[in-house]
């Protein structure tokens, strides 16, 4: 089997570290048990490994094609996207009046992982549709949400994001493409969309897009951007197809990776204008769009932990089957497996320990989501949506990036064999560099991380974690195990260098935006690192206590847990210190602050 | 121009950093001077921007193709080797009586960066050939020099190193190629090496293969290794061409990156047997092979470099070109070139301080091996001998993995643009993967940084080279700016907390690596990557302080350096001491190495 879907880790992070038991104590999710969670992970593993898991090498060796404004998806996808929308995948976090399943964020994440794991490119169709669901919920009229919302979660449409432009990416507020009122509550849409996600595809009838736009006299910059629905084919009011819209896909583009995931672009109003209806009020667009790339900013980092467990995967199955060099230490006259030679272990551990480190922090991410819409105290609920909203970037940026590090230990394990794309491990490697790059780069998730999340409350949010790990520290300190174990003595040294470090760098972020931002925003993506690093270190530390004390419940798998915690004590989390010297060397006037263009 | 040579920094290196007024005070060595050094480099740029960068596109687009057994190079290439060759670039670095140029190394060196910078593909093919050629000379026979070194160098022919076979990669004691004597003093070939760089192709007339084989009787494992030479076509005593011999590529790779070089699978002795003659004595063949891996090595290191220093050309032409976004310092209403972000600047400037950092580490490693070869004296010899044969892994090991980064970052700097291969920046990112895992992986150097460079000698040459460490930390803290230079401030903060790190290592390396091998060796590559992260910076401390005293006379350069100087110390050199961590943090029986092979 090409991936098998790490069950028993996702488990634990689900009830141990996230705490299922406080979901299931909430009016309404008394369903959302550890059993639940069981039986749920266990159906979508069976339809991931086994349909959508497959077709991953077929994607990238016989990518989307284009052809005269029609694109066809690599064979199979189709069917195994109907065999997913069919068994209800894709309304897992959506609500049960629309035809969703309305599982908690907590649930639908290691779902959304496994699909990754399985198909990246395919994935990413779903990952969309969720966007535009999300949207249509927040935004849409009744009568739109009616319309269009059963057909998206039944599979039967699929919906994309139409935000980039030619010279609109990062930057909205350059946004062009326009919406003219017809007089009828309708608008007609020109305007060019670029990098548009499974944009045009064979799998489903109609393509539900959402389109940001400026309306006449609509005010500049980002103040003035609406959105928009815009079907493939328009909606007749019974739900039937209607006409063919003027929305036409003129090319696709030839990427790194995620091949198999036509980026198209696409023209709108070229024959007439394309027909839209606004989505909730004019000028709010960015507003609603930013409610939807939250969810969306969350579900990319989670591709991040997805696409490196299914290379950590790949890489061990290669180490214990390849066979080179006798042992360092003489203990063996013949050649062995790699997997037995210390450095090929190195990587092997550290992958594991990136991989499971950022897994904790995004289901821990998701379970705060889940309480801040659940929660029936409006304080509490107030209180975990801050911690989840400071957690969207560093989940975001931080699992993406450790996703290239991740992919790229795995081509490396490989050696030689790494480098030829039949032996599949660089396909990893080339479809993880997307991550870190759309729906906003690492720049743009640390600029949120620095502004929004840490400044605007003078770092409260930060603090409040920061007690949390204090409190995972005394109790690394106070266990039995601390004075005999070398991983307890060697996670409390680097997890309390590391929050330190953490601290600081949050002092200093709020103390200094104002007067130095430059050096603040150079230093932004070492914070967002640094953030990542501590914070998925302090789910390794709980790990590690939760791990020793249910040992003997299970010793082959707490063991190595226990392990992987001393891995990534050492390995990674030593790092913090070098990002909180890198935030704090930024100086305006200096180094990268001092060169003149022409001097680059 | 898509490649421009940076030749202001390459002689800045050579002249003020390498010293090559050392080299022109040595006997014979009086041609090698500052203004031989611009010559030589500015003839080369013309070259190597005008001929071979404009080809490296191409060669992605259109990779070499194999057709029953013949391979075609990328259209334009055949006439670009012919050029190089015809100005006598191959023969650089080779003795005058062969028909080369006889340049000292510190002088060859940037002209192979500016080779492999301006198409890496094509570059590998003189790199082999230089490798076959120092094994001639080194091994070969009077008659076999004259006869195939001359042509070699002409660029006639070219040459290769067979040492891989499907199951001996790193571990070339499972070489099974045999070598059959046939009595007259030659031997019959059989078997299949893989992983042949221009193994076979159309760009000369000849191609001059040199196979580890294995003779009948051999001992077991690495001792019974011998070197054969076999060309493509037979050569007559008058070295006129004669028979086909019986060496056929029977495939060629698909590879993630450098796509223009084929990668042969060479079938030996299908038909009857591939006729070869020894070099130099039977069972002497991997010492012979090591001689000409050094070189190599060294030269992969110099496409680290040569590799990174064309993304950061790429990525910072995109930079000043891109709009998007407002300043943060609210400095400006409407967008800016993205090279004015502070993000941006970050990503660019750490580009630049790496690629300074290893481009001087390898000169400066260069000059050694110089003044090891032409130094009067036989102490002095023996000592630069030392340091040039520990800083091969490093400049090797070091300078590939951080290609990775830099080409990554490239990548990044493009946003979207850089996923789309059309931009060319993903290119690069796929080109160095390759780097870190042929000659040796990262963790091959590792090993041999370890064992031979560092216990064998009790870590003496490290401890040499930490003595100079501390000459360069004393003339920056007794140096006019130190009181003043934020700069000179953090540089002395880092570069000490670097030293002190790699002397830990050093020591922590040499008195473990008896008792507790596997843990030392699982801290091998973190070893590795503090020494070249700490050498690097000294050669970036020293340049802070070259600069500073030149800097009236070339104000935009030196401010650069200066610059370039804080970014390394403020964003490079902090890892140091998260390496030693690392290193120090591996145990027997705890984290990577405490796992079953079931547990992974």
């Amino acid at each position: 089997m090409s991936y098998v879907a790490p069950l028993k880790d996702m488990l634990f992070a689900i009830t141990e570290l996230a705490g299922i038991d406080r979901l299931s104590a909430l009016p309404g999710c008394e369903d959302a048990t550890a059993d639940t969670a069981r039986a749920v992970l266990e159906e979508a593993a069976r339809l991931h490994e086994g349909v959508l898991a497959p077709l991953n090498l077929d994607g990238d060796r016989c990518p989307s094609t284009w052809k005269d404004g029609a694109v066809s998806a690599t064979s199979g996808f189709r069917e195994a996207f109907r065999q997913f929308t069919e068994g209800g995948w894709q309304g897992l976090q959506h609500p049960s009046e629309y035809g969703g399943q309305d599982l908690p964020k907590l649930l639908s994440t290691p779902c959304i992982e496994m699909l990754n794991a399985a198909n990246l490119s395919l994935g990413l169709c779903p990952l969309l549709t969720d966007g535009a669901i999300e949207a249509l919920l927040t935004a849409g009229s009744e009568e739109q949400k009616q319309r269009f919302v059963p057909k998206l979660i039944s599979g039967e449409w699929t919906g994309t994001m139409n935000l980039t432009e030619p010279q609109a990416g990062s930057d909205l507020a350059l946004v062009r493409t326009r919406a003219e009122p017809q007089g009828d509550g309708s608008f007609k849409l020109f305007g060019t969309k670029i990098f548009i996600t499974w944009g045009e595809h064979d799998m489903t009838e109609n393509i539900v897009h959402l389109v940001l736009a400026r309306t006449p006299n609509a005010p500049e910059g980002v103040k003035g951007i609406s959105l928009f629905l815009v079907p493939k084919f328009l909606v007749n009011e019974d739900g039937s197809l209607g006409e063919r819209n003027d929305v036409h896909c003129v090319s696709i583009e030839h990427k790194l990776g995620i091949k198999a995931s036509p980026t198209a672009v696409l023209q709108f109003g070229d024959h007439g204008g394309a027909i839209g209806q606004l989505i909730g009020e004019e000028n709010r667009g960015l507003e609603y769009m930013f409610i939807m790339m939250n969810a969306a900013r969350f579900a990319v980092g989670v591709q991040g932990v997805a696409i490196s467990d299914r290379a950590y995967q790949k890489a061990v199955a290669y180490a214990k089957e390849r066979v080179q060099s006798r042992p360092v230490d003489g203990s063996a006259k013949q050649a062995v497996p790699i997997i037995q030679h210390p450095d090929v272990r190195r990587m092997l551990s550290t992958m594991r320990a990136l991989t499971e480190g950022a897994r904790a922090l995004a289901y821990v991410a998701a379970s705060h989501c889940d309480l801040a819409h659940r929660h029936p105290d409006d304080m509490t609920r107030a209180k975990h949506q801050a911690i989840y909203e400071y957690l969207v970037p560093v989940v975001k940026g931080w699992s993406t990036e450790l996703s290239l590090e991740v992919t790229s230990l795995g081509v490396q394990v490989h050696g030689g064999m790494g480098f030829i794309e039949e032996t599949g491990a660089a396909q990893y490697y080339r479809d993880a560099r997307i991550l870190p790059i759309y729906e906003g780069t690492t720049a743009i998730q640390a600029n949120d991380l620095v502004g929004r999340k840490t400044v605007r409350d003078n770092g409260e949010v930060a603090v409040m974690l920061l007690t949390q790990i204090d409190a995972t520290l005394n109790a690394l300190r106070s266990h039995a195990s601390y004075r005999t174990s070398p991983t307890f003595q060697a996670m409390v040294r680097h997890l309390s260098a590391g929050r330190d470090a953490f601290y600081s760098a949050v002092r200093y972020v709020v103390e200094r935006v104002k007067s130095d931002p430059n050096a603040v925003f150079a230093g932004s993506v070492s914070y967002l690192m640094l953030a990542g690093t501590v914070l998925a270190g302090w789910q390794t530390a709980r790990s590690l206590v939760l791990a020793t004390d249910k040992r003997d419940e299970d010793p082959a798998f707490y063991d190595a847990k226990i392990a992987t915690a001393h891995t990534y004590a050492t390995q990674v989390l030593p790092r913090a210190v070098a990002f909180e010297a890198a935030i704090r060397g930024a100086r305006d006037g200096e180094g990268a602050l001092a060169l003149r263009e022409d001097q680059f």
